[in-house]
């Protein structure tokens, strides 16, 4: 899996370029952002961005996890670009995990459903929504606020992923605490997430409600992967915060598509490493964790 | 706190005439709106109805706490709307907390900072962000998912609203757990909240890092108010939820600044339930909570 977390302040110089090429050509033609002059243009440049990488990479991957956070921090354009960046990642074929990390009480989790599944009736007519076909969320307010996630995912044959053990050294201070009637944090909402998932579990015994389970704690993944035995395991971290794909094993129990490999940094900064060209050192770096990805996913 | 939760399907029906009268009148002057026309129409509506509900209710409120769900499902469209209701609140002299749960690792955790704080560096310029005086966010990550927010928020002179026990039922699932070592998840959220603030306190005696505190279940108050002696606790719940200004006594512990009693449907939708015009309804039912509130809040 292919994360996009642009930031604006590190983009591919081609990008930059392209979006200054824009600006100075025709600021005039439309092309659905709106905002400050900075904003706009820092958005045409995070898409041209975004197009590149996926230009460069589609081929190694099976889905793209742009971090919302990232085009957010634009404003109205930065939502603009997410949506080209959708859409540009549906032309390359490959499904989208939108990571937001959204989780609150029911009637604002039934509005979070519609932004990223949709669709949002109004008085105008129904706006679709980003219409992803699946969302990172936050469990802590506990299973009458992801319910109306799940329908919403489910009506539109989306899927969730649950943060049930992230990738960050904190995920210790609340994930790992030990709960007086056994297991950790972690452990009951994995609990919450296999009974969510039960009713969700087709032909091919994988669940549409997955897990987040950080690639960098791997010691946690057989317990998890005992806890939810048909739950698809998005596993980030692996490169720039230090995870590596050899350790994942157990996330594919289930078979090849228990687990879904999520790269960003490793995948797009891999020019600085390796020298070159930005789009040679980024098809290199993913064709390199798919190979290891498989290699793992296929073993018996 | 006037909490605005605008449901493009449950606007004031004057709110959505006046959406109407300006598409028919006017389409071509640009006011920042774009995306499809149902979007901008529907975002254009949802920026009336919260002018409307704010000229009616702002006297009576310290702050307003728009919830970004519903904003962001119209998307570029609902994000700009969104813009648009933090420069109309304080153009009333209103504090503006987003309510928006935000939390991640370290790296987006600062993007979220800078899409909610500002400012985020761009090639182009800098980008200022929403600006907002403080956010709700959620802990489940840990403290180096919370450290980025804080630096953020401490940057522009703001702070943090951090789930502590939040208003929904399902918050016993998770948060309500008993630890092995010791009180609950709540309580390890709590003295989290109460490290992270300590650097925080004024002369006042109040922390920038808050609680977000839910007034559904005071019973949990007392115990949270000792763990947090200088933390403002934000009190959402009250009305529609279920919860009750005159339970809430031990918020407001440090002072009248303790406590933030929220409330969103309960003056938003009052009309529904008394008749009249909404302007009046809603009027009337922020007064009535501001008077409970200062009531409950002076209470030796």
């Amino acid at each position: 899996v292919l994360g996009l977390d642009p930031d604006p302040a590190r983009l591919w110089p081609s990008a930059v370029k392209a979006a200054e090429s824009r600006a100075a050509a025709d600021e005039a033609a439309p092309d659905g952002l709106a905002g400050s002059a900075a904003a706009v243009r820092a958005a045409r440049a995070v898409v041209s961005h975004c197009r590149l990488v996926l230009e460069a990479t589609a081929a190694e991957c099976v889905a793209v996890k742009p971090q919302v956070a990232c085009f957010e921090r634009l404003g109205a354009a930065g939502w603009a670009a997410l949506e080209q960046v959708v859409g540009a990642a549906r032309e390359h074929g490959l499904l989208v995990i939108a990571d937001a990390k959204r989780g609150d009480i029911d009637v604002t989790a039934a509005a979070y459903g519609q932004a990223f599944f949709g669709p949002v009736p109004t008085p105008f007519g129904s706006v679709p929504g980003l219409g992803v076909d699946a969302l990172t969320v936050n469990p802590l307010l506990g299973r009458d606020s992801l319910l109306p996630l799940v329908s919403a995912a489910r009506a539109t044959g989306a899927g969730l992923f649950v943060l049930v053990r992230t990738s960050n050294p904190g995920a210790a201070d609340v994930q790992d605490r030990a709960l007086q009637d056994g297991g950790t944090v972690s452990d009951r909402l994995a609990a919450l997430v296999a009974a969510l998932g039960a009713d969700g579990t087709g032909a091919a015994g994988i669940s549409d409600i997955g897990a987040v389970a950080g690639a960098t704690a791997p010691e946690h993944l057989e317990r998890l992967r005992r806890a939810m035995p048909t739950t698809p395991f998005l596993l980030p971290g692996v490169g720039a915060q230090g995870g590596s794909v050899t350790d994942l094993a157990a996330a594919f129990a289930p078979g090849p598509a228990g687990g879904l490999v999520a790269a960003s940094r490793a995948i797009v900064y891999a020019f600085e490493k390796s020298g070159g060209p930005p789009q040679q050192a980024a098809r290199a770096e993913a064709a390199r964790l798919r190979e290891l990805t498989w290699a793992v996913a296929r073993q018996p």
